[in-house]
């Protein structure tokens, strides 16, 4: 449970930090950020705060949403901290690891890779749901964070993450919400350049890893009978993995839109099972962090209500 | 007077323009960034905006304060334009000048050298007062801004910039504020390495670039009697070259305080003139964009009751 404090800056009456820990399931050093409130918010709290869970897009690291999100102030104003891990294990050697943007160094896509050579270390879902949370609890001080109140979001690569991941891991991630998210790997360039290489060719092993596939066959698997909560919109539904809604801002001069994102065929699984989703499309909005900054607090608000933040 | 538009991004319901331009002065193209808030703002304004030009420091570039500063929301919200110019020119090929990160490209000091070689090219006073702040008018329809209601900050390197183009150009600037600034160039590494090699040997050609020296001086130049101001605080004074007040952010744990930046020295100078001045020292806080983004609303607000922009 040792982490290493990297670097500290005082930000909006909170800490900005990074870190760095052995990662048992990628078997090398990692790298994550975090945000806590200020001291105040977290006494408010009862000692422990609610956190959101960010991840972030290709080609991305623990630094990128702290230097570009502008999320801080609006997390220091609502009680969250905020976490941030890497987007992929760092000096695993795996030749051809840094051939390109869209796989290996900087493309981890949040999931366990069962090929070789990526296998080995290349085990972002693991890293997050097991090392990452794993560090939090009451026997580390350091991070003064409710455990029972985590909340996942991300952008693109990112986006693509916290979908699959708030899917396969129900009741660990309490809220989630995307930016501009990869929702149908299995139907885009990307994904499956991503998916043959740490999955292998079968893409009948690919439908547990995308977002679509996994929303869509929630429908096969409802809570059992009893289980009755109400969804956002005020109608009751138990089939819901997230009963009081997802939501997803997309930009529609976002270049990637139409060949890697399709956002639509998340949204139509979702009306398939009765997930309540909102997904907004903005016209002019475009991939990166100026869209990303522009609709920050509606994600805080949106995590922070679904956490018992505000 | 042709600008190129090198990229756009919708954010906060405005947009975030990166440029190049051709510099008479500097004589090399330049880049800068230009936030411009909402239409609806620049309608309400009669078509035309107030503009916050903003210097950085060392090292940075034209898009360090855009993604790092979180300042866009808050001049969305206040109807403000912002200009963000790159620290040096690019190109000029001075021998030497990609040598060290404190002087040449990265570390144009705000000033125009009159040492060769760097007197061809390094001219970033000029660059800034003349060519980008010719831009602005009646004949650039590209840019609505409102002329006679341009502020001027800045960080370190540019906290220096933001002080002494605000002193050495009177009635250009209408209000100026400062995140860790240099305050004191003559009195510290920094400064006197970057005035050796840009204004040569001779200390007495330094002190016109000299916040703290300028500032001192402004009581030997009154006003002409009769033009009294009242300054933000209540009381007159004819002084004062910012009679509303100068607003600077200090942090305590600035590694660049001590041995750098000198801020009693402003403070001293202000106190000698009459000019107020508002210098808050802030415990904990470092010398990087965490500090700065922490403050940026309440240096947004202090251009903006200056502007009339709120």
């Amino acid at each position: 449970m040792f982490i290493e404090l990297l670097s500290s800056h005082a930000c909006h009456g909170g800490v900005q930090r990074f870190y760095r820990h052995e990662s048992g399931h990628v078997g090398l050093p990692m790298r994550f950020s975090v945000f806590l409130p200020p001291a105040d918010k977290i006494a408010e709290a009862g000692g422990r705060v609610p956190a959101l869970v960010y991840l972030a897009g290709l080609t991305c690291t623990e630094e990128t949403f702290a230097i570009k999100a502008g999320a801080q102030r609006l997390a220091a104003e609502a009680g969250l901290a905020l976490i941030a891990p890497d987007t992929s294990p760092r000096g695993a050697n795996v030749p051809g690891e840094t051939d390109s943007w869209d796989l290996g160094v900087g493309a981890g896509f949040y999931l366990d890779a069962t090929q070789r050579p990526w296998a080995a270390h290349y085990r972002m879902e693991s890293y997050i749901v097991r090392d990452l949370l794993g560090l939090i609890g009451p026997e580390c001080a350091e991070l003064p964070i409710d455990p029972d109140r985590i909340g996942l979001f991300g952008h693109s690569m990112g986006g693509h993450g916290a979908l699959v991941l708030a899917l396969r891991h129900p009741g660990v991630f309490r809220s989630v919400s995307a930016f501009a998210p990869i929702c149908a790997p299995m139907d885009c360039p990307w994904g499956r350049k991503a998916f043959t290489a740490y999955l292998g060719d079968d893409p009948l092993l690919w439908a547990s890893h995308d977002a679509s596939r996994l929303m869509a066959s929630q429908s096969a698997a409802p809570h059992p009978a009893g289980i009755v909560v109400a969804s956002q919109g005020g109608k009751a539904d138990s089939r819901a993995p997230f009963p009081a809604g997802i939501l997803i801002d997309q930009g529609l001069d976002d270049k990637f839109l139409a060949e890697q994102l399709h956002p639509h065929q998340f949204e139509a699984a979702c009306a398939h099972v009765g997930q309540p989703l909102t997904l907004r499309r903005h016209a002019g909005y475009d991939h990166g962090y100026y869209f990303i900054q522009s609709f920050m607090a509606d994600h805080i608000a949106h995590h922070a209500r679904q956490l018992g933040a505000d």
